[in-house]
C-alpha cells in the first residue's frame, strides 16, 4: 500500500548560500525524487591559507544518488555553477541551464576529466522541464549576466519558486524584463514556499537600471575625447562589455580587449548571440599600436585588484601589450566585493604614480548591483504570496533582515523559516516545521587536490605561516645512551638566521641538554624524547622573544 | 668662517607617513639641528604574517643624534605616538606634548623598561618651545582625540606648518575651536613651507562637527527607552564618550564602561580633567545587575571587529559580565578602517544571531570623521598661503590629489614636493629642491624582536602558510656510501597526514631513490645530497597536486 498523500513529505534544504556568501546549493525532495538548483563555489576565507576554492559537502547527495533526477542552474555565475565541475565527477545527473550559463560551464568542464561526461541540456525561460515528480519552470528574471532564470517547482504538495539571483530591470540591454506577470500569475495560484535571495536586503528603494550606467559611460566619453580609456568591469556582466563597446562605437572608437576571462566570456557570448559588437570595431590587443590612443577604448578584467589580472599588469607596469601613461583615463565599473578594498586601492595608487587619470566621481555612477534592494524584494513576495518562506543566499544579518521584511508584507513569523546549511525544512499537508539535518559544510579545493585539506592542515598552516618553524634533528644510540650527531637546526620563518647565530647556538644547547637529561634517565622512547626538547624549547623561546614557532623534533636511532 | 647664510640649508624629510597610512615621522633639521614631530607606528600589511607592529627604520637619527633636540607630539594617536617607546631606547631627546597625549604615552612607556627613563614636557596650545635653531608653537586643532595641536617651527629660512591630523569643528565638544587666526596671522607674516596632512582630501565639503554625533544618539535615546544600550566607539575619542555619558545622565541611564584600552584613555582623561562626568553616573561593570536593562548604556571597545575585544567577547558570548540578547541594541559608533569590514560584519552577524538589535540607519550619523575634507583643507592652503607645500599622511592617491587641490588654489606645480619617505626636500634662500636620500623603510615587531623579521623570513612564512611543509631526514654513510637510516618524512600544513599514508610513502620512496642515485654517483656533499631530494620531490609533488610545499631535506652523516 502507497503511503497515503497526507504523509508523504517534501523536504528542502540547502547545502551552501545560507551564513555565508557563495557555494550556493538547493535540495529539495519527495519520496524518491531530488532537485538540485545551483551547485555554486565560494571563496576562502582570510584564514583559509593556501586555499583555491571552497565547495559545498555533498555527502547527502551522494548518498542518495539515485534520487536525482536533474540540477537545474539559474545563471552562470561562479558561486552558482562553479562546483559543478567537482560534484559532477560523483553525481550523474542532467544539468539544465540556459545557454550562457551552459558556455561558461563548458569552458570549465574541458579543464577536468570525466569517465562519461556529463548530460547537459539547454533551456531557455518558459521551458518547463519534467524531473520525476517535479516540474520545473524557468522563469525570466534580470541580473548582472545575461539570460538569468528564476526557478518555479511544481511539487506534489504545491509550488516552490527559487528566485536565483535577480533584479528588476524595466530597461534592459537585452532580452527581456524580468517575467512579473509570470510570478503574478503563480502567485494567485498559490505558492507553497518562496525561497528569495537576500544580497541587497539592507539596501532600501530599487537598484538602477543597468542602462544607467550606459548614460555615465557616454559622459565619460564625452568629457575624454583626448584620453585612451581603459575600462575594467567583471567579465561576466555581458551587457555591461556589450555598453562599453556600443559607446565606443558611438565616439569613433576602436575596442581591444584584454585578460583570459574577459576573452572566454566575450567569444562565447558572441558565439551563442549574446552580444552584438558592430563590424569593424573590436580589434586585437596586438593591433592597439596601429591606432591613436584617443581613438581606443582597452576593456579589461582586475576590477576587484585581482593579483596579476591584466589590470593588476598594466598598473605594475608587467603588461606586454598595454603601457599606461599620463594619457590615459581608467575607469574601474565595478564595486569592490567586501575584503578586496585594499587589493584595489593598491592598484588605483600605482595608476596615480603612472600619471594614469582614475575615474573617480561618485556623482557619476559606472557601476550597478545586479541583485534586488528592498522594493524589489518586496515586489517579488506580493507577487508571489507564498505560504512560506525561506530567505537564502546571506549571510545570518541579510536571512533576518529579509525575515523582517517579509514580517512587514504581513507573513506569520511561524511560517518564515530562517535556516542553516544541512537543516532540513519539511513540509506536508498539516504544515511546515524543521526536522533534523543532513551532512553539510564546506570542502576545499587546494591545487588538484578536492577535501585533503581539513582544519587541522588549516591550523599548521596558520600556526607556520604566523610564527614559522624551528625543526631540531639528533641521532641518538639507545643502547649507550648518547648523541651520535646533531643536534642540528633548521628554522624557517621565524628569524633572520644570519643575524641570530647566537639564539640559534643557544636553541642548540637547550635541545642537547634535553635530550641528554632523557638519555641519562634512561628515557629512550622517541615521543619522550621529542616532547621534551620540544617543551624545553618552547618555554626558552617565548621568555626570550615572545613567539611560539612550531617545533618539529626529528630524532632518528643509528 | 662659519658659512653664509645663502648656503645653508633647511632639510625636510619623512621617515614615515607617505605612500602609507600611519607610522608617521617627520624630521626637519638646519645644520646642528633636528627637531622630529611625531613618531607613530603602523599596522602590518595582510602578507606581513605573525608582525604585531611595523615602526620607522630610524637609521637616520641614530646617526644623527646628538643633534636632536627634542621630539614634538601633535596628538596622542597610535600613528603619532606609537613608536615612541621604541624609539626611545636608542634616542635620547625630550618629548613635547600635551596633557593627554603624555598621559597615554606614559602607559605605554610603562609596559617597556630605559635605562634612562624619556624626558616628557607638558605642553599647551599656545606655547612655544626653542629648540636650537628652532622654536616650536603648538597651535589648536581639532580632531578625533582631544587636545590635537598643529605645529608652527620657526626655522632661520622661514616658519614651517605641520598640520597634524586636524578637522575645522566650528563647535567642539571641549576646548576650542582650531585656531584660525593664529594660522591666517602666520600666513600673513609669510609661511615658508605647509606640510599638512591628506587623508580625507578625497572627501568633498566639511566633515560634519564631533557635536552632530551627539543629535543622533540622542535620537537614538530617545527611540529605545525600553532596551539597554551598548556603545562601541574608539577609545580615545574622548570627546565622543562624553557624548555618550551626556546623553545617558539625560535619559536617566547608569554608564558602565568594559573594554581595557576604554578603561585606560576613561580613566587617564578624567584625572586629566578632559572629561566631565556627572556625580553617579559612572558605574562599575561589575554593577549592572542591579540595574534595570533600559536604565542602562554600556560603552565598549571593538568597533572595529578586533578579536577578543569587549563588543566581540559579547557577541561571542564570551563576556563575564555582560551576556546580550533582544532586549539589547548596539550602536557601532565608528566606522570600519579598509580592511576591517569583515571583521565588523562578523560581530555584527553574531549579534543578529543573538537577536540583538544593530543600530544601522544610515540615515543618522553616529560617526563623523576625525580629519578635514576637501573644503577645510582648502581653508588650510588659503590661510597659511605657503611658499612650498609638501602633502603628507596618505598613500599616493591621497598626495597626488592634494597636489592637485594646491594647484586649484593657486600654487605653481614647481612649488609643490609629493616627496617618498627617506627622500630629502632641501630649501635655501635659493629655492627648494629634492636632493638625495637618508636611510628608510619599515621595521617590523614580533613578540619582542624588534627588526628580526625582514623580507626573507616573510617570504618564508608566507610559503608555508600557503603551501606547508615537507621535512625529509635521513642519516648516511659517506664512506660505504649507504643510507644508514631514514629517510623519514614529517609533514605539517600539507595534507592530512592519516589520509595521506600512500603518498607519503611514494615521498620516502623518492627522496631514497634520489639519495641512492646521488651516492651510486661518488656524490657525497650536503648540497648535492639535499638539492638532489628537493629537486626530485617538487617536482614529483607538483604533477601529482599542483602544490608546491616547503621541502626541507636535512641529511646527516654518521
Amino acid at each position: 500500500m502507497t503511503k497515503n498523500r497526507a504523509t508523504k513529505k517534501l523536504k528542502v534544504m540547502m547545502l551552501g548560500g545560507l551564513n555565508e556568501i557563495g557555494k550556493n546549493l538547493a535540495v529539495i525532495e519527495y519520496e524518491d525524487d531530488i532537485v538540485i538548483i545551483d551547485c555554486g563555489l565560494g571563496f576562502p576565507d582570510d584564514d583559509m591559507l593556501g586555499i583555491d576554492l571552497v565547495i559545498p559537502d555533498i555527502t547527502y547527495l551522494e548518498k542518495n544518488k539515485e534520487k536525482i533526477r536533474g540540477i537545474l542552474i539559474t545563471h552562470g555565475h561562479e558561486d552558482h555553477i562553479g562546483a559543478l565541475p567537482y560534484v559532477l565527477k560523483s553525481i550523474d545527473a542532467p544539468v539544465y541551464a540556459t545557454r550562457l550559463a551552459l558556455g561558461i560551464l563548458q569552458n570549465k568542464l574541458a579543464e577536468h576529466r570525466y569517465d562519461m561526461y556529463p548530460t547537459l541540456e539547454c533551456v531557455q525561460a518558459g521551458d518547463t522541464v519534467k524531473l520525476g515528480a517535479f516540474t520545473a519552470e524557468f522563469i525570466r528574471v534580470n541580473h548582472s549576466i545575461a539570460d538569468a532564470c528564476c526557478i518555479a517547482l511544481k511539487t506534489p504538495l504545491g509550488t516552490i519558486i527559487h528566485s536565483g539571483d535577480f533584479k528588476l530591470d524595466l530597461t534592459p540591454i537585452e532580452g527581456e524584463m524580468m517575467n512579473l506577470a509570470r510570478l503574478g500569475e503563480l502567485g494567485n495560484k498559490g505558492v507553497l514556499l518562496l525561497m528569495c535571495e537576500s544580497t541587497n536586503v539592507e539596501r532600501s528603494g530599487y537598484t538602477p537600471s543597468e542602462r544607467t550606467v550606459g548614460a555615465s559611460l557616454d559622459n565619460i566619453f564625452m568629457r575624454n575625447k583626448d584620453k585612451r580609456l581603459i575600462i575594467s568591469t567583471f567579465s561576466s556582466n555581458v551587457h555591461r562589455v556589450q555598453q562599453i563597446i556600443n559607446t565606443s562605437a558611438a565616439y569613433g572608437r576602436k575596442v581591444a580587449v584584454t585578460g583570459r576571462s574577459m576573452l572566454n566570456v566575450l567569444s562565447a557570448a558572441i558565439e551563442l548571440g549574446y552580444m552584438d559588437v558592430p563590424e569593424g570595431v573590436l580589434i586585437d590587443i596586438n593591433e592597439i599600436k596601429r591606432f591613436n590612443p584617443e581613438n581606443l577604448t582597452v576593456i579589461t578584467t582586475g576590477s576587484q585588484g585581482e593579483p596579476m589580472s591584466a589590470l593588476y599588469r598594466m598598473a605594475f607596469s608587467d603588461h606586454d601589450k598595454v603601457t599606461l601613461g599620463p594619457n590615459d583615463l581608467v575607469v574601474i565599473s565595478a564595486t569592490p566585493i567586501p575584503g578586496n578594498e585594499k587589493l584595489v586601492n593598491k592598484i588605483v595608487n600605482e595608476l596615480y604614480k603612472k600619471g594614469v587619470s582614475v575615474f573617480k566621481d561618485s556623482s557619476v555612477e559606472v557601476h550597478v548591483s545586479g541583485h534586488a534592494c528592498r522594493e524589489e524584494l518586496k515586489l517579488m513576495h506580493a507577487l508571489t504570496k507564498p505560504k512560506y518562506f525561506m530567505p537564502i543566499h546571506g549571510e545570518y544579518k541579510h536571512l533576518a533582515e529579509h525575515k523582517k521584511l517579509a514580517e512587514y508584507m504581513g507573513m506569520e513569523p511561524q511560517n518564515i523559516f530562517v535556516s542553516e546549511i544541512g537543516k532540513v525544512l519539511e513540509i506536508d499537508n498539516k504544515g511546515a516545521r524543521f526536522n533534523g539535518t543532513v551532512p553539510s559544510g564546506r570542502v576545499l579545493i587546494d591545487g588538484l587536490g578536492v577535501g585533503d585539506v581539513g582544519n587541522i592542515v588549516l591550523r599548521d598552516r596558520r600556526h607556520l605561516g604566523e610564527d614559522g618553524l624551528i625543526v631540531v634533528v639528533a641521532t641518538v644510540d639507545t643502547d649507550d645512551l648518547s648523541i651520535c650527531s646533531g643536534p642540528d637546526v633548521v628554522s624557517r620563518g621565524f628569524v633572520y638566521v644570519r643575524e641570530s647565530e647566537e639564539l640559534l647556538d643557544e636553541i642548540k644547547e637547550i635541545s642537547r641538554n634535553a635530550l641528554q637529561s632523557c638519555l641519562d634517565n634512561n628515557m629512550t622512547e622517541w615521543n619522550q624524547l621529542k616532547s621534551r626538547v620540544k617543551d624545553d624549547l618552547s618555554k626558552f623561546l617565548y621568555q626570550k622573544t615572545k613567539r611560539k614557532p612550531m617545533i618539529l623534533p626529528v630524532v632518528m636511532n643509528v
